[in-house]
């Protein structure tokens, strides 16, 4: 079965056309610059990859052209857009009420639209997505994985905040976690593996660390806690989102220093975090930076690395236990220093860096802990469109 | 030597004259309604106790009819106003600038006030006790004590927040911590009761949960991270204050529900915690709602104490280690169900309650967990005024 990928932003979708269940990647790619007459889109299939600059004014032309190439004589990679079973859309908010994959019905549209105001940067552009695939590949099933659904798990006393209860009745206002289809994909990667080698795998932690960060802690596959809340602010120090902070400091910002609600808010997401402290929002700049012995980026990255040790913490009381803990997303699969730094000085939890292993880079699982460490450390590279493509299998082929 | 303890608020002030350094409390009392023509006047000795309404136009007049109490003819406990030699008072905010108990001068005068900006509610009346001590007890030598203070040994990577750094270097905006007479007070017993019975107190975790809630790791008898930062309202969640909450909500409530900042701020302040939960402020109603089956009060129990034992394994990690924990403060020493809650299924740090001993209630320090629990649990009643008069013994006995 052929499922097409899709992850439609506001000026871009992003695709992947996936063989299953044989989980082979047929070809991929991405739009840029939805709206513009330099709009760019990218086609690659094994090795080979090109790319075109041409006028895409709307996500439905975006997609024309995605399906165009997929056809294409020379390049294509499918005869018939009819090939094309299931397309399966990432969409980023599913609030209360989506614990698990749908198919698309009008009622699930509908939904989606009326999450807007819990996710406005997200939800309606993967609701277009959704309607422009629906009038491109007429035939297919469409299906939709939320980035939420994978948290709906946890307890009340996880996601609720000590706020006015009405609030969390009346306005929804509770915590609801992202980056679900990445915690969820190498939290049962790093199961199988360490069930593989008889180890236990009923109490994980995994840390997504991309542009976005979240942790999860995870109690026999399901997320009982995330560092990620009621939006994508919270937590661990991001690229250019602040993270966790005194609520106090934003009334400050607004009350003594003249800042409007909304220059705050633009603060803490775009102009914090590691940008924020260092000047630069690229990691392999900072550590550079770092080793040359720049001041603001060591304590930058010692910062990102102690907010990350105390979470470590807080969810292995969470979970009273470690069974493992694991690294994912570009950084937490290819910084080797944001991970010495994090499980450095951990014994308290069994933790146990092989610095050597730690330093060597694998496109699979890659075991980084010491031999008898306790508790064990695994990076393991995370991937989003497969796992949106095994859930759409799934939902699909029942 | 006569000390003098004075705590002074906006409409209250709040004394201990206490013998030092035997540490015998010779009398204290309350002031409430200061401005008021019925305001109160609390006097104890021992177990003699009298009040009066009276009206008290100013804090000079309160401090006036403090002085005229202790100097009474039948109930008196001094001849005379001079007999008292130090006013030790208690300043919310020393700023970045003290790092420890200061002597009254012009300069740190001018300090307190111009660090109002950061505790609007606290360092004006705190500035007001001292100016007016000044007038009353002329002889005596006038003494500050600052609540963040203690929390000056922080490093760097726990009081930085990751946003712009000029606002840190402009506009002081980085995280200070409260109620260190507190967690200093309270620390110093368990080490030296840890230290007499041949265990290790280089580790431990401070737990003052009052009317304000706050955590605190140290090492080696030195604050090295706390809960409460720029303000008073992170962290844990209090009686009518949120504790730690993502930002996303904050601008939600503001943008799309039309709260002013004003509004938010006043709601997590005042409306928020375990009153926001519940409808109730008093754990003692909270609890007992909870025992006859009320599922809401149970829940606010329940994530307030799930709030702390993420917290201690936060901190547990900090220290990679963990000698004991220590509850203080109103409902730190007498819930004996919170820190059941807390407690329970925490052997991932070395922590088993004794629920026999926790049970019990004593005046004095209190071993909870079991003999053979590898990191303590104590209950220390916390004394503020106490550990003021102790310092300001220490520096004007120099």
């Amino acid at each position: 079965m052929k499922i097409l990928v899709i992850n439609s932003g506001s000026s871009t979708i992003k695709y992947q056309l996936i063989e299953m269940p044989n989980q082979a990647v047929i070809a991929k790619g991405l739009i840029e610059r939805i709206g513009s007459k330099e709009a760019k889109i990218t086609f690659q299939k094994g090795d080979f990859k090109t790319h075109k600059v041409l006028d895409i004014p709307d996500h439905q032309t975006g997609l024309a052209q995605i399906n165009q190439l997929l056809m294409d004589d020379q390049i294509g990679v499918i005869a018939n857009k009819d090939d094309i079973e299931v397309v399966g859309h990432r969409v980023v908010h599913g609030g209360k009420s989506f614990s698990k994959t749908a198919k698309v019905t009008q009622n699930v549209k509908e939904a989606i639209k009326s999450l807007s105001a819990l996710a406005p940067l997200h939800n309606p552009h993967n609701l277009k997505g959704i309607e422009v695939a629906e009038n491109v590949f007429t035939k297919a099933q469409q299906v939709v994985v939320f980035d939420t659904a994978f948290f709906q798990s946890m307890p009340q006393k996880a996601y609720q905040y000590a706020i006015p209860k009405h609030l969390m009745e009346e306005h929804d206002i509770r915590a609801y976690g992202f980056h679900g289809t990445s915690h969820k994909y190498v939290s049962e990667k790093a199961k199988t593996f360490l069930e593989a080698k008889n180890g236990s795998a009923s109490k994980l932690i995994t840390i997504h660390l991309g542009n976005g960060c979240s942790i999860t802690a995870l109690k026999d596959g399901l997320a009982i806690d995330h560092s990620l809340g009621f939006g994508p602010a919270n937590g661990l120090i991001m690229g250019t989102r602040a993270g966790d902070i005194d609520q106090s400091v934003i009334f400050y910002l607004i009350n003594q220093l003249g800042y409007s609600a909304d220059e705050v808010n633009e603060l803490l997401l775009k102009e914090s975090g590691m940008l924020g402290l260092t000047g630069h929002n690229d990691m392999r700049d900072i550590q550079k930076k770092a080793e040359e012995g720049d001041k603001n980026c060591q304590l930058a990255l010692d910062m990102n690395a102690y907010r990350i040790k105390k979470y470590i913490g807080a969810y292995a009381a969470a979970l009273n236990g470690l069974d493992a803990i694991v690294f994912t997303a570009g950084i937490g699969e290819n910084s080797a220093l944001l991970r010495e730094l994090v499980c450095k000085d951990m014994d308290v939890l069994g933790l146990e860096l092989d610095t050597t292993k730690n330093g060597k880079h694998s496109a699979e699982i890659n075991e980084i802990s010491t031999a008898h460490s306790k508790a064990k450390i695994l990076v393991i590279p995370t991937n989003e469109e497969l796992e949106i493509a095994k859930q759409a299998f799934e939902i699909t082929s029942k």
